[in-house]
């Protein structure tokens, strides 16, 4: 029996949380041992595993109606107009930021930028990115696949890789030096055009989108809930950044008012202490799954 | 030094989830490395640990208060009027549906019912049950006692076999067809009669099954908190499922209301989408850990 | 570049509690493998792993500015008078209860109490604390450094052993007997002098500890959440040991009322089935991870 | 294709020892994860995994060629004389001791022996055979089914259970106490008899038994070899307890004698210092995978 | 400093097994948590862990002495005249059979060979090869790189796929057929030609080969000892299939004579039953972890 | 009762190793959860598990007859002329060399050596060893307990710490720099003088340490056995560094030999090369378990 949408999830270094996330928005997935179908908990949808490189070749010809990959590999499989995005999923671990695509010599090499590799060899997974890159700028270079363990590879066995940095510190650990940057990517949720234009298939896939952005930003927000008498109110409120206007309660008991508020992780430590100073009181924080605003 | 209620718990295949039961009910729960007796912190309580195929039996007597065991134990240890139900406790871990227990045979076999099976051997742990129910309709044969390793035995070391299944999948992948139901069963929260008929004893098992089925229902469901303009609040209603009517508070902000439901999980990621569409703002999901109406 | 405050942690036996503290607290924290030098997302903090034992003498004397080391190491390194207190953290994980050091005797000996110890060997940690404590009382008694291993040492390598015990069974077990009490001791957020004379260190170091304290009292506490018709608010109320009162919201519904409240995990079990027999409704447990009054 | 001989191997307690065993006896075993029907690299072989309570039943009935399982279900299941006893594999993990099954009653239970439970409630999973001592002995005893969790029931569910122990000990602190011995069991490497009485299928399954026995003695023994002038040959001769008379080898260097046997393992400590003395030089223990002497 | 030997490491799917392999060998070898230069104790090495589809190209144009890899790859790289086989290491863990790259389809596909893929695409990580094998048929098709995950594309993705496989039954499984052979392929120990020319490097690159095979063929052979009387000699040395002559000692003791032998693992178990029946007593078998013929 | 010898075994860092050690010399061992008396199948021992730096106090009282401690805990008790050392049990884990003892000092601090800590604070485990070293040499220095983290101490709680270093290494990545060297340790294997002088106790004692030592050999040596023309045995047998002649045997084949020796595993990859080359065949190196010279 057909199912309404074909997906494409991500195997390898994006798998894990892109489980995760699935099952954070409220689908229940298996992974069955050894096979590369998924299975969740919706009959609309025929999931399978595949790596980010071939995704979006795959959602581009039609085989896929959507899946999830980074833009990175949009640009090198040449799909950029021949997909749809949705939205984006920055779902990676460490730092949330989106993965840099750079050019990477040894430490001690002589290359000041990527104009210096004029008659070298660079190693990379990017292989056309980087070809079209250096062509577009006439410089004539020799870039080869690179099958990983780019690190070891400057000075020893090219001059330069073209590989993706998180936060560039493990570049440097390994005595790397970064000298351009190519692209920068962030996973997204992709459609192929046409299925995207299937009003069915869209309302489906936006749905999911939601619910997995719903899931995502949660991951980074708590609830925060507090007692104020209403002549502090201001100055609670004055603390708050919260993205809409915080949810405001009147208590049974006069004069006193219930405020709550989603607010990101990362400031409530620095929040709660003024908030109290400013006369909040039974200041709660409790966990989220989701948040759609 | 006696306490007020002597419990039965099951080992074995439900033990795992009937502990963590518990301790999502509240109760600090320890189990002695080397012996059977479960610590929790309730002074009432003087709880052991036993196969669920004896509970029935140990309750029934009144060696045992109060026991959790299936229906199916109830049936083969011939209590069924001889023990109190107090209320069912649907936690198995897959599916949340009763266990079902069937008949089996090889799927080459030429049984097409149980009737067929006239002077065969059937192997079961459910030898009283199956007796009876061969008795029942008239039907001669042999039923001997199966310690496990039932998939394998029909074909080779019997004609057939009663066991449990819960979605026969499995059943299914070892070869084997399911001619005949012989049962239903869920566990179940049991008390012994006179120990019912002690008013004291009975509101304390009733209030630790109350706890017990509120930590579970909440397994499944999550609170939903949204914001909503009045003139869109009959629209959002209308996609709540609540069993009862939902939470509606006024905000301090005119014509804005706030919203809050529980809602069974699995339905989630298909009412947020539409809730969205139809005027709600700031929806929120969070955990609870136990919900009682 | 200098940071604002230099803090010890406590390495060893209550390092685990107190990272997992500082997290929930809202802090992400990184132990690098190989050095003592933790990692928090504060630019402030410059933080430091030590044994307890040592780390008041280091806030004593200023090569710290804030250290989390027990009361009983304030003592031996005699810093009484020469640290400041912000607060307590009781964070023992068994019994949440502070730390007993006691004289611990074989169960067989003949000491009744530790006079009797008078021309005896003790073993002990805490050597400077145990020699005051006979000094005070004019008992000639000698007392050794003990590496650990105490419950082995009465009888066979020293007469008593002076060793902390959170509950005391486990001494019993090992057939110690307890004849006298040193002294009690809890955790402690503990300033320097001069930093806590300075306005802004002092409140840097209030705010850690607010968010602390809110994160370990959020452990032994959940919200509690019930709809209640007007006419059975009282009585719903009556059974709520709340520090504070409620909170209570008018619904939208004439004559219902939202209630919530905090309540200590410990006695929800018992309190929830009474809040239902008095008109509760939509009773609802949820978690919290930082609470502050 | 049908092979030479279908074999029952023990699951549950007995597993691990087992599929080891075959293990360093040289087969190559696979156990896959979904069913019980071990994988071995004998192509004569075709294997089933059931419970020692069954296998007997099934060696006696022809179902299975050979089985292992232990003596006390050869008689449970009535078949002393129906099955052909090939030899002992004594592969118990802690004591190498056969186990022994007795009746044990509640420390305090006024009960001395057996004869003292007439008319009482005796549990077991040895009903049958239970049954049957008491017959002979015209003692008058109510015997039931007991699944296991047999230490805590003495006393409680009943007045004695029947029960298998190794050293006693764990019944000991479980409060209980022995009264009588009702039989001692082995494992056993059963054969049908007519697939004994069929020479092909006898030299395999004595083969194989070899091989088993083999390793089993491997696993206590080692290998000791010495060299020793002539002249203090006898001395160490009379120190070394082998089964057999030891290998003695001339070395090329005259005067000089090369010594090897294998010894049980336990007592190698207490003998090689003594060798030494002896005048035994170049002492070497090394391993041994197996051994047939 | 520079070492006399810079060489290639396997990563990936090799590494455990290389890794395992010159530690048997006799090598301590540690793998620096965050780098990929293993550490041995041997200062003429310096070693760097690349992917085996690298190192031919490596070993071929001298930016490594030595490289384990496997045939396949130094077809791919077009490196069979550019590299000098020192030896074969077939270490792979299942089956020391050598790998074999197929042309796969679906189960249901209409392709019977490899000839009928014309026009069609094929996806692999052997594009070269299978690019080349194609044109040597003159036989036109689109070959695509692939990132894995061949077992679900053919049908899917693509019509067929060249894949390695080791036995085939995981293909079948995954409901694939094999249509052709590409090639087959064993790891191999590899060097470069100069360096190979260098007898410094020549030697030490052959000890270490002689070590590692050494190592290898010790894995899968044991020593087996014996005695006999020297009547029965020939009907034990007939027995054994030593690929040279075993060695035999006189014993002190007359006609009795001591037979040593390596034989294969896997022939032990039917070797030793037939041993004691002609003749031999106290036959012994002890592992071994190096053997050189 | 009384057993003949009372043992002290080191619990920390040398506890797992000396089990293991125990176990190789052929005792069983079992290390009970809960308590410090390791058992043993020796009913002559009586053992308990304390810290190195009480053992030799405990030794030299004569509250254990022997123990197991490390040459600086015997001098920083002050017993060296109050035990007796049977002999070195070298069983460090990474390197086998004795721990050295240094004054180390932050990398950029301005002390040459330790005569430069005039008037500086010193942290060490070792502080009476440390005092008496500056006494000796006339230098005023304060030394303090220190409870371990002596890595990130100088420069920031202290001038210099006095700590064990095995290779050095991670204080150098510590920033730290050795100036001065206190006393280099090995673990050794101690008798109570009066223990010692009772002829029964002392052979129990040596013959228990003989075995140790063999054990502890025994790891780090392999035997090596071949056969060679006795022609080429003289070029054979001058490549083997055994410590005593290795032995030699003749075959039943006239001019071949049999030679075996023990030797050290971190040769034989050197060694098993030239012996091929120099004429031996049917090279094996086996394991051994223990070895006695």
């Amino acid at each position: 029996m057909k199912r309404l949408l074909r997906g494409g999830w991500p195997a390898g270094s994006l798998q894990e949380a892109n489980v995760n996330l699935w099952r954070s928005a409220g689908y229940r997935v298996r992974i069955p041992e050894r096979n590369l179908f998924p299975v969740v908990d919706d009959d609309d949808l025929d999931l399978v595993l595949l790596r980010s490189q071939e995704i979006p070749r795959y959602v581009a010809r039609g085989d896929l109606d959507f899946g999830i990959a980074g833009w990175d590999w949009v640009v090198e499989n040449g799909c950029e107009k021949r997909v749809k995005e949705i939205g984006k999923l920055v779902f990676s671990k460490k730092t949330r930021r989106p993965v840099r695509w750079v050019f990477l010599v040894h430490e001690d090499a002589p290359f000041r930028n990527a104009w210096d590799l004029r008659g070298k060899t660079v190693a990379t997974e990017l292989v056309r990115t980087t070809r079209k890159w250096f062509r577009d700028r006439k410089v004539d270079a020799r870039v080869e696949f690179s099958w990983g363990a780019t690190e070891v590879k400057p000075g020893r066995f090219c001059d330069a890789v073209v590989d993706a940095v998180e936060t560039g510190v493990s570049a440097k650990e390994n005595g790397l030096r970064i000298i351009e940057e190519l692209l920068t990517s962030a996973p997204l949720f992709l459609a192929n055009k046409r299925a995207f234009a299937n009003p069915r298939k869209r309302e489906k896939m936006e749905d999911i989108y939601c619910m997995l952005k719903g899931a995502l930003d949660a991951e980074r927000e708590e609830m925060l809930a507090l007692n104020v008498p209403r002549m502090s109110l201001q100055a609670v409120l004055g603390l708050i950044p919260a993205l809409r206007a915080p949810t405001v309660t009147n208590l049974s008991q006069d004069d006193w008012l219930s405020v709550s508020a989603a607010i990101d992780t990362s400031v409530v430590r620095s929040i709660v202490p003024r908030l109290k100073r400013a006369g909040a009181r039974d200041i709660v924080v409790y966990p989220i799954t989701k948040i759609i605003r």
